[in-house]
């Protein structure tokens, strides 16, 4: 039942239901996506979303109330951000939030693959630790050139954890950044050419789909590590997957996928690699910021206020 | 056959058996413990060691021209020193070699245990990943405690690390540093019950074997994690199973034990624990680092000058 004197916010993915007990008690009407009511789409006033999820423009169009997208996270791509601008559709995003738990995670995604602790793990318990001579080991990390894709919040927390560990930071990303204490890559295929393990930090937009590709891969090599806790949409898959099967690439650590959850049988024979069900950004001490971040968007929205951390 | 012009040195352990062609190279003959010939041990000059395996007195004492212990690694716990110095061999070790290695090692199993790197791999594997509400994460790391015991090498370099990461460090060992940055724990105990994370860095001895007992463990609590990159007999392996088991402790990421290979069975009912088969220090960077000191220490004795890195 929808109370007029209520607004009605609308939560577009059963992921986000946790959220839906905040809202409730702070006197909205809540509207769940994948339980519609008939009449409830006329009145929804606000989405509560997680970005990655495409909201198609056909779904929005029938939301003739609609004045506000407020993400919980910090990536918006589901999100066509110009289209809803021109509808006076304002979109907010979890800005910066959770750049520390990202950049940890990518961290220990690094070395759990790159020292071969996922690894290791499996040899303990699967009984083949052997008294063999200490052969086969991996490099280290010190000195080793750490490439970033994408220096906003989350690539500078990646970067200064990877100074930290001895690496040799290097960057590219599509504006100059004047102030950045490392330098920037010529391009995106320099930067993997000149790395020893390249990490994928970025936004996900039209303009990035796809953009580590077969060429980008190659040019990391056969001894590369590539980690991505990004987005799927901005790794060439299918190009990933062949370039590790082929021993053209050497390793790679992923928290996301071009599909998630992504399918168990497309990893079954593919060496070398660290998997993480996009995990990354979400830990209780960052899902609460980025919950309140959205829910105070809703409420300045609703009171007619300027929003904060519009994208 | 032994050349009485050659000097024979020996190889403690099959697991140094890539050190041979080394020592033949140099102009050494070589004996092999585990395949000794008879009239080999009377004319051993020099060991080349693995730290953590013990070398008895009954069989030291089979080695009446036996002057020197080289230890390829920084460990040097089976090996009685004083009772050496007493009978004049001296003891050489890898001091501060690797302990950039270890202390990423040691930050990668932090970051896998406590995000869920090893465990996430597995559910992403088993098809255990769901679109569930994004609840239930693990806590972020950013202000949280890392106690280091034992602030020498290995030890500054897991603090640093963990700094990076924006946590707090404090330390124990059992003598005062003025120079450290950051605060001395009154006690091991205290240390522990201060930490969110207890990493063990310290260097075994006959004074810390069993240090991190049941005590230290319940100190450390039912929210917090070990990670021990030093050595098996500091911890107090059954106590240690013991809480995991029963909650008391969080969890556990371990590249050390009370035996070595670690036998399977002893860990297939202990929950929340990353396993990998003592691989921090031996990286294809520092491993010809340490073998080279070995090596060259053995050379300076043999020459009847001075050894470099003496424990």
């Amino acid at each position: 039942m929808t109370d007029a004197a209520r607004p009605l916010v609308l939560i577009s993915h059963q992921m986000l239901s946790p959220v839906q007990q905040a809202l409730e008690a702070a006197g909205y009407d809540v509207a769940r996506r994948w339980e519609l009511v008939p009449g409830q789409a006329d009145q929804v006033r606000a989405i509560v979303h997680a970005g990655e999820i495409p909201l198609s423009h056909e779904f929005l169009e029938s939301l003739p109330r609609l004045g506000l997208i407020a993400n919980v996270s910090v990536g918006y791509d589901g999100v066509d951000v110009p289209w809803c601008r021109a509808r006076g559709i304002e979109v907010t995003h979890a800005k910066g939030l959770n750049a520390d738990d990202v950049a940890d995670h990518a961290i220990g995604l690094l070395i759990a693959g790159w020292r071969n602790i996922v690894a290791g793990d499996a040899v303990v318990r699967g009984g083949g630790w052997r008294d063999d001579p200490r052969v086969g080991n991996r490099p280290g990390l010190r000195g080793r050139k750490l490439g970033v894709m994408g220096l906003g919040a989350i690539g500078e927390a990646v970067a200064v954890r990877g100074a930290a560990l001895g690496m040799e930071i290097l960057w590219w990303g599509p504006r100059e950044k004047p102030q950045a204490p490392w330098p920037r890559a010529a391009s995106l295929t320099a930067l993997a050419q000149a790395s020893d393990i390249l990490i994928v930090a970025c936004r996900a937009d039209e303009t990035n789909r796809k953009a580590v590709d077969r060429e980008v891969l190659d040019a990391l090599g056969a001894h590369g590590m590539l980690v991505n806790v990004a987005r799927g949409s901005i790794v060439d898959e299918d190009a990933l997957i062949a370039a590790l099967k082929e021993g053209r690439l050497g390793r790679a650590a992923l928290d996301v996928f071009e599909t998630e959850p992504t399918p168990v049988a497309r990893w079954a024979d593919v060496p070398n690699t660290v998997l993480t069900p996009h995990s990354a950004g979400g830990t209780v001490d960052s899902i609460p910021r980025m919950v309140g971040q959205a829910l105070e968007n809703v409420r300045l929205f609703i009171a007619g206020e300027p929003v904060m951390s519009a994208v």
